[in-house]
């Protein structure tokens, strides 16, 4: 179960947007192609396109320059390109932000020595994100009882990490411990990949799944038929509000409606403390066309009708019940424990 | 714009299953294409299915036997085959019935009167629902300000009444009115009527509109984008509980949320004096390829995932502002002022 390949200094990613009709493998030979690849949401999800682009940085290494200068210079480009890809998840700019850190710690090394302390890097960035999905899942496991009935938005799982999943990953951990968890499935409108990749991860890990539109969550809420919420984070601001895939806020205010537990799993590569609240996250904007199509190919609405299309909505820390991180379950009030639980040394 | 038509005994409708892409006019031409229209969504709407329903009797007429016990009979099961086409929607069986007591009370007439008879009541029924429009558009008038930014869920204008709609009807009487309203349209997965019908009525009559998918509507809330929510009902119990499109439930928790005005426009056939209460009230569930498609063709999901396909939600009194009707508006508490309101003479 795995979404990207490195080998021989050659990249290959599945591509999400073909899931769950056709499963492709394509490399990554360029920059460029890497950057389109994340994009246009081939690869996707939060902690994944951190470490993809870690490596699209890898296969870019010999395309810069001999000398020390330009090679910086150069690399800076690349960086500061990449980042900018997609606005609103924070791993992106943070495992970028990690290679730059490595060069510049370098830089009185020779060229090849850094190239290769910059590849190092990267494998320990994919090594860490598999491992932090480990310790995830054993937190997480935790707030899951025998027989849960869980509601999941958007995707969280192998496809949106390099490891099990956050989320999801949590989900599947109980599947195997318990045998008797249920996963309601929200489709995620405008691109599915509750519908198209979530389900198809569940189906493949065998896991008891049932696809629903997103409309209907508060329905099954109202007649009982979900015990927990559990969904992911682009990313978390000091005060615990969280970015999410568009229509986790709507989840959010129906479960504490309903007073049911609202989980969020991410790792602390999400966090970003330089925020201090939700209201300064960016959020992503995409075409309306996502909206007045699916796929981009079937037309569902008149053409000529305006659509409004962000693509990540914020969720206060107040709708929260706990985050659930690499590092131990954080509660409320997450001011005050995210430093505790992230950064236990600091007082 | 009329969603049905019928001269010299001949019932047309416009097929709602082709729109936004074509516009389709169908025949038809005896009782089993019309209750496979109805069954299809080819014509759906609860006030319009009421009156479609009714005519579809008028064609049906000519096939029943000439012995009047006989005639009785078959009209009789023609009636229930037709009422028991979709459960929901209480205006069907409303419409029905209104025929049966028609038959009934000319039973001592002729063959010929007792048709006639039926006829009349049947071009009643839709008078009456045109002119109920037009009574439920001038009472919701009062509760639209200028400026205002309405949400509507599913379609509920002229597609799905036989005059210029219920919700909708107000939205655009409004929009006549103010020339600055704004109306976001819920897309309302799984079959689209937001994304297909509302946003095509909208653009047809020139509204600005903008469409968003059904999870956005609590980000714009957030933002303070919208200011009052109208939905239609399909089944109104004695409390005030509605049975409305899936997903109706969803948008009035995130309205009381926000505490954002959230009112229903019905005629009084969507009233069930029958019912105490919401939970009552049947609620259709169709098949899961709804979900796991759009449009039953294309598919968004694993071919072999299981799916959830409630048709209706149920929406308690509680998260109801107001609830429009032709015979004016009905505020909390519904047990008392329903019925005052549409039976004023009684005590």
């Amino acid at each position: 179960m795995q979404s990207i390949r490195f080998k021989n200094n050659r990249l290959w990613y599945l591509d999400q947007t073909e899931l769950p009709l056709k499963e492709v493998w394509r490399e990554c030979r360029n920059l460029e192609q890497g950057f389109h690849a994340i994009k246009n949401l081939r690869v996707r999800g939060a902690p994944l396109i951190g470490v993809f682009a870690a490596y699209c940085v890898c296969v870019h290494l010999k395309h810069l320059p001999q000398a020390k200068g330009a090679f910086f210079a150069q690399l800076k480009k690349a960086l500061k390109y990449l980042s900018d890809c997609r606005p609103t998840a924070v791993n992106l700019a943070w495992a970028l932000e990690q290679l730059w850190a490595v060069a510049v710690t370098n830089k009185e090394k020779s060229l090849p020595e850094i190239k290769k302390a910059l590849l190092l890097e990267v494998q320990l960035i994919h090594v860490q994100d598999r491992n932090i999905c480990s310790q995830m899942a054993v937190f997480g496991l935790k707030l899951i009882k025998s027989g849960d009935n869980i509601l999941t938005h958007c995707n969280t799982g192998f496809l949106a990490t390099s490891g099990e999943g956050t989320a999801l990953g949590v989900v599947v951990r109980a599947h195997k411990k318990y045998k008797n968890i249920k996963v309601y499935v929200d489709e995620t409108r405008p691109l599915l990949q509750g519908a198209r990749l979530t389900a198809w991860e569940l189906m493949k890990q065998k896991v008891p799944a049932v696809l629903i539109s997103d409309s209907m969550a508060a329905w099954l809420m109202q007649r009982k038929m979900i015990d927990k919420v559990l969904v992911g984070a682009d990313r978390i601001a000091s005060n615990g509000d969280i970015a999410n895939k568009i229509g986790t806020y709507n989840v959010a205010v129906c479960a504490k409606y309903h007073r049911i537990p609202f989980y969020v799993v991410a790792p602390f590569s999400s966090f970003d403390s330089g925020l201090t609240c939700g209201k300064d996250i960016p959020i992503e904007e995409r075409s309306g066309d996502e909206v007045r199509t699916v796929f981009n190919k079937v037309r569902i609405a008149p053409q000529a009708i305006a659509a409004f299309n962000p693509a990540f909505d914020v969720t206060p820390h107040e709708l929260i019940t706990a985050i659930v991180s690499d590092r131990g379950i954080i509660y409320p009030p997450f001011g005050k424990n995210i430093p505790k639980v992230l950064c236990p040394s600091k007082k």
